[in-house]
């Protein structure tokens, strides 16, 4: 929204990437604060205080203080067994708030996600003995979508964190472009090493051994394996199965669909406008503005997802650990299902 | 050239897509006089008397002449023969002009390419008792790229001209969208329906029974059954082979390279400016603009390329008739090699 003339938000990270920003909401509308919290005790205090409020509000919050667990816990020996602990204190700041717990628990799993995840990336670090780890990447699942560390960026994050050489092909991921928009944007921000290409280039660059490894997120999964993401990943995973180039799916298990089967069968695949396809938008002279490419007679078609099924994909990195995409691998992770 | 205030060229195609126009440049500078030519005897006519001069431009007639002759010899039984006859004709009418055998041989070629394609369009269409038959192509490879008729694009005008019930699904064909600038433009004005798609769309197509075949062009192809092609290729040829659907390629045998035996390998791929990628051309408010898509900062990389390998294309479509993608079926059909 926008407050004299600037956008604003009630909740946001400061630009060195450590520092929660809160509007003070206690002192509206005659006084306009902005507390800093960098410890958890602060995060704790500006909820119970309520200098945020409102059930979403005080869900994100909630997860960004998982985020100052995190850093906080960072030189921590149990750095996990740190942020859980932290996270059941954040929990129970509001007792009544349900999103405040789902907003922690969200963060706390993309957080694990990201610990287990990078242990894959550092093994092949370790194999390159320290040289660079190329990783592929489509569309974004990346904080920007998920609160905070992101599903399939989050082992990025922690593996560049933990000092590991890596780099990020950024797929642009048409029709819009949320790979060069959002993901390289992240990346850029955070100063992982990245380079924007096509949609269709990444079956070049693995036929030539320029990716190590895929990792994508999922907008759900058959808890048999067959995974549902933005259009043209299936694309990806054909290439990196003909390439030997190990292809893995990040998500928190609440993406897991524990009836469906069938994916590529079941799943119901969004169709959207044309529009999406027929316009880009980008900058143009300083302002956002958007181009016609095809003649404008020419009819187009938006499918939004595809389905990669299980075969094609070498594990799923969850909050409890890495598996196999198979029924019995799914189930022996989360047993209770 | 801007003559008068308006974009002109010394030789077009008249909006009916069968006249085809010349400046008669024996009248200039005196005189702007634009001669109708509907018959091969027209098109030799202009040719030796001199309408038309210059090496590349005889060349360029001389192709046209082609499709002139194919416009003519629609009714005739030996379809073909008529065509090739009329070749030898165009062929003699500037005996020097070597530009001119190339231009006739390069249209006859991709007539005949047409012809030899059509043949497999219809037997899918049989096959589907007449329902529509759905090609999916990649980049342009029409008769923007090729003069006339084109290579991909050549079986597919020939059977929609023949009658046949087909749809195209348009690749866009990221960077430059050659598919959606001018593949759609090309099948729009003939009248061809046709559906802009982004290059991620195929495979999703594919596992749906949505796409029949695909046909594709090269800019060089090796003996052995290598293609390459606009980068995404590869990653279409995948989603064929996952799918059972055909992936045939279509090519002069000009454009077989008789010396390499390992496309992946030995195929230079030219990598082109990172403001390809960045940038995307359209029209904005009536005018040729371009956008920026991703961050200022973020690198990018435009790889033009990719490599097919054999294994993964069901045959050849060339001038001579359709072949396998190995050594053995192309030196089959070209013995002389």
């Amino acid at each position: 929204m926008i407050v004299d003339g600037k956008q604003i938000r009630p909740i946001w990270l400061d630009a060195d990437q450590t520092t929660v920003k809160v509007i003070d909401q206690r002192q509206l509308p005659h006084r306009f604060e902005v507390a800093d919290l960098t410890t958890v005790d602060a995060v704790i205090h500006a909820i119970k205080e309520m200098f945020v409020r409102g059930a979403p509000l005080i869900g994100v919050t909630g997860a960004y203080g998982v985020m100052t667990a995190a850093i906080n816990g960072e030189t921590a020996s149990d750095n996990l067994g740190f942020i859980r602990q932290e996270c059941e204190r954040l929990k129970a700041a509001r007792p009544t708030a349900v999103n405040l717990v789902w907003g922690v628990d969200r963060a706390e799993n993309c957080r694990r996600i990201g610990i287990h995840g990078a242990g894959l990336i550092e093994a092949i670090s370790r194999r390159k003995n320290g040289g660079t780890v190329n990783v592929l990447t489509h569309c974004n699942a990346g904080w920007l979508a998920c609160i905070e560390y992101g599903t399939a960026t989050a082992p990025i994050y922690e593996a560049f964190n933990r000092g590991v050489d890596l780099h990020v092909w950024v797929d642009e991921t048409r029709p819009l472009n949320q790979g060069s928009r959002l993901t390289a944007w992240e990346l850029g921000k955070h100063g992982v090493p990245h380079t924007v290409i096509t949609d269709n280039a990444g079956g070049h660059l693995m036929q030539h051994g320029r990716v190590d490894m895929v990792i994508v997120g999922t907008d759900r999964s058959t808890h048999t394996g067959d995974v549902a993401n933005k259009i043209g990943t299936y694309l990806k995973a054909l290439a990196a199965r003909d390439n030997n180039v190990p292809f893995y799916v990040a998500l928190p298990s609440s993406t897991f669909d524990w009836n469906m089967t069938d994916g590529v069968k079941e799943i119901p695949i969004e169709e959207r406008s044309p529009d999406e396809v027929r316009y880009v938008q980008g900058l143009a002279d300083g302002r956002i503005a958007r181009v016609l490419v095809p003649p404008e007679s020419s009819p187009a078609a938006d499918f939004a997802f595809d389905v990669t099924p299980a075969r094609l994909v070498t594990g799923f990195i969850t909050e409890r650990g890495v598996c196999g995409a198979s029924e019995a691998e799914v189930h022996g992770l989360f047993p209770e299902r």
